[in-house]
């Protein structure tokens, strides 16, 4: 499964993904998930948005087999006849969840709501890279839950409750600027409205792209999903380097807020004007960056500015304006409070010093996320006193932990720390650790 | 002349120009200009790469008042038709002169080459503008030279020598991104493949966009106008503060530098990575930043970095690269060299705590450009001891008088000092002033 994923997006200049959400290539690496849904017998099911669940059922329950065709990803005529025939067998769908369907006249989609007919345990994660990111950011925690599927079935294994393994969209934000959006869409977070006006770099909307994918826009918005998850667990590798066994629980997503600064000047010539009499927006924002590192550093916390925006961008002028997004995490509210408010003060000095403007807009604060101790106390005890470890990164795991699914996640080691780079890396043997991780906690939970 | 040009690609959200070489706006611009030198009876000549000069030629210089169509700039058809005529009267132009034209077969293009039978004194500046660029920088030089030659004639003067006024294209650079590209081509600094294999933002070259204005490319290269330069005056606004009476005479063009630095790290996830476990590219450019103001200020330079690229630039990753270019100017060689090795410097430095890469290339280095002595006097006596300084900015007299061609520069006081910018300013009884001594000077020199 590795090796069959690890080709799709993969950029043969950088080495790194680009999987932006709907884009062929992310829709190659859907396409690539759904067949092997489909080669496992597990029942897949879309939400309006297209995250997709895919359910191994109990012995009994109905429909166990249905296929269902997905929209906008390829999939083969036997998947879509077979679909139909699901759509005529019936799937157990009840009166009102029917009318709770998103599916809008005339769509190919098969809505979710059907086959899993009471709460189940979903895992997964999701299939999107940032741009020129890693192989293991979400994909791992796909593959991983196939194979678990895989050892728990050889094993012989029957869930007394459905497990669903999920594939969630746009989980990094990378092409409409939205991290989660699948899962925040899915958990009613993120108004569908909001969400369909969103656009990408080229200016294309949301709602544009999923037309372009063949999927209707009238269709988002909260999922019949939700219903259905009666635990979440995702895996994912770490993304730092504070695992040191090969695979551990998290405690917590630390709280995530991005803020534009945007740092005012008077444009100039740069050959004519003495230093002195200048207004230049880069030093301010030059000095802003150097004081969000070490107010990070000094803290324990995280600030990175990792994108930038220069008017006009002359080499032989005075910029006009410098925009720049800074990416702040630290472990409580009130530390990332605090780090926003020692930032901005120093950036306030600065541009006080240079005669500049300083104008910043926080536009998306993700609160923190304390995933409930009792189910991650019950997959330490599975897995023999794992260790417990916060996060600094953002998970569809946080947007469901905050929405009200019981939820967990495992981190498998990562050796370097590196990740959103095509340098992200783990060991095929951890990798594998985290399968057995994964497939003796859903043993445990669907038992 | 000042209100019908300063409506030509002015922005109306920025109140600034945006004149790039061979745009529509800046075509529609040099369309104004020879339809003045038409109404004036000046005798336009063209070179391969658009070079623009008008003369007055003196009483009984053959074709004196010839009219010639010039090819990209929409003309009337009556100055077509006039253009034929001139043709048909001949224009004195030798067998010697006409074997060196560049104008290739097909051309529209009348090459420069004739009217003025021997050297004479040009005039004049550019009409091309930075991006979102005032409106003064190389207008008013244009504007001045027409005032200047109507305020001789009106008064009589009968030139013993041709005055040309003149225009010179792409003078910024800011579309090919190579500053005074007419003038360099014209002089032979700058040899006709490597102007025309230049590319601007959206990729299209020099080449094609000469086609697209219907000038040959093939006729690029060293111009015939430089040979009829016996002298050539450039008046100008001041571009920073250092003018305080309304007109000045330059001694010198400082050295100027652009370079391009690359500073490489390692592309990580913005909120796992900690801080100590960074090499974060964006870290030692904004060291660099500061600290390249910070020695201009010292050292009485200039120094910026008004353009930057990021890569990846998501808001949630540390970045892969970043690259920034440097425009550094000093009063001599010497000090621009050390200017350029004390910034180097600093950027190593913090690159190796970074654990950063540096890579620094020059993209282009003008050396200083001393306007030679005896002229600049005569100005100053002409000027009844107006003051004499040197400048920082970059202009096609300095290229001109490193070609050879005796060179002199006049300024018109700047009372903010700002430049490429919507803010520019003159007063204008300064212009008018700028005028009076502009005329002064012609008529001193052709007399």
């Amino acid at each position: 499964m590795w090796a069959a994923l690890a080709a799709v997006g993969r950029d043969p200049d950088t080495g790194g993904y680009r999987r932006g959400g709907w884009t062929p290539t992310e829709r190659e690496a859907t396409a690539w998930f759904t067949d092997q849904c489909t080669r496992r017998n597990l029942t897949l099911e879309s939400d309006g948005i297209g995250n997709l669940v895919a359910w191994w059922s109990p012995r009994g329950e109905p429909a166990r087999h249905a296929e269902l065709g997905i929209p906008g990803a390829p999939s083969s005529t036997g998947t879509r006849d077979s679909a139909t025939a699901a759509g005529r067998r019936g799937t157990g769908l009840g009166a009102g969840d029917a009318a709770a369907s998103p599916a809008s006249p005339g769509s190919a989609a098969t809505p979710a709501g059907g086959p899993a007919s009471r709460p189940g345990i979903v895992t997964g994660s999701h299939l999107d890279s940032v741009i020129d990111g890693g192989a293991f950011d979400g994909p791992l925690g796909v593959v991983s839950a196939l194979a678990a599927v895989d050892l728990l079935r050889a094993e012989g294994f029957e869930p007394s409750v459905p497990i669903g393994v999920g594939a969630f969209v746009e989980e990094e934000g990378s092409r409409f600027g939205m991290p989660c959006l699948g899962s925040r869409v899915a958990a009613g977070v993120l108004p569908a409205e909001r969400a369909l006006a969103l656009t990408d770099r080229q200016g294309v909307s949301l709602a544009a792209a999923l037309e372009a994918a063949g999927t209707d826009p009238a269709g988002v918005g909260p999922s019949p999903l939700l219903a259905k998850m009666g635990t979440f667990v995702e895996l994912h590798v770490e993304q730092g380097r504070g695992l040191t066994a090969p695979v551990g629980v998290a405690s917590s997503i630390w709280p995530h807020g991005r803020y534009r600064f945007t740092f005012g000047g008077e444009a100039n010539h740069a050959g004519t004007t003495l230093m002195e009499d200048r207004h230049d927006p880069m030093l301010t924002y030059a000095m802003t960056a150097l004081a969000a590192n070490k107010q990070a550093r000094l803290t324990g916390a995280r600030a990175t500015f990792g994108r930038v925006s220069v008017e006009p961008n002359g080499t032989n002028a005075v910029p006009l304006q410098v925009t720049a997004w800074l990416d702040a995490r630290a472990a409580d509210e009130a530390a990332l409070e605090s780090l926003l408010a020692a930032i901005t003060r120093q950036a306030a000095e600065r541009a006080e010093r240079d005669g500049t403007t300083l104008d910043v807009v926080p536009e998306s604060v993700s609160p923190s996320v304390d995933f409930p101790a009792g189910l991650r106390d019950r997959l330490v005890d599975v897995l023999d006193g794992a260790p417990v470890l916060p996060t600094g990164a953002g998970h569809d795991a946080g947007v469901f932990s905050a929405a009200g699914v019981p939820t967990a996640m495992l981190f498998v080691r990562n050796p370097t720390g590196i990740s959103h780079s095509p340098a992200e890396f783990a060991e095929p043997d951890d990798c594998l650790a985290g399968v057995d991780a994964l497939a003796a906690v859903l043993r445990d939970l669907a038992k």
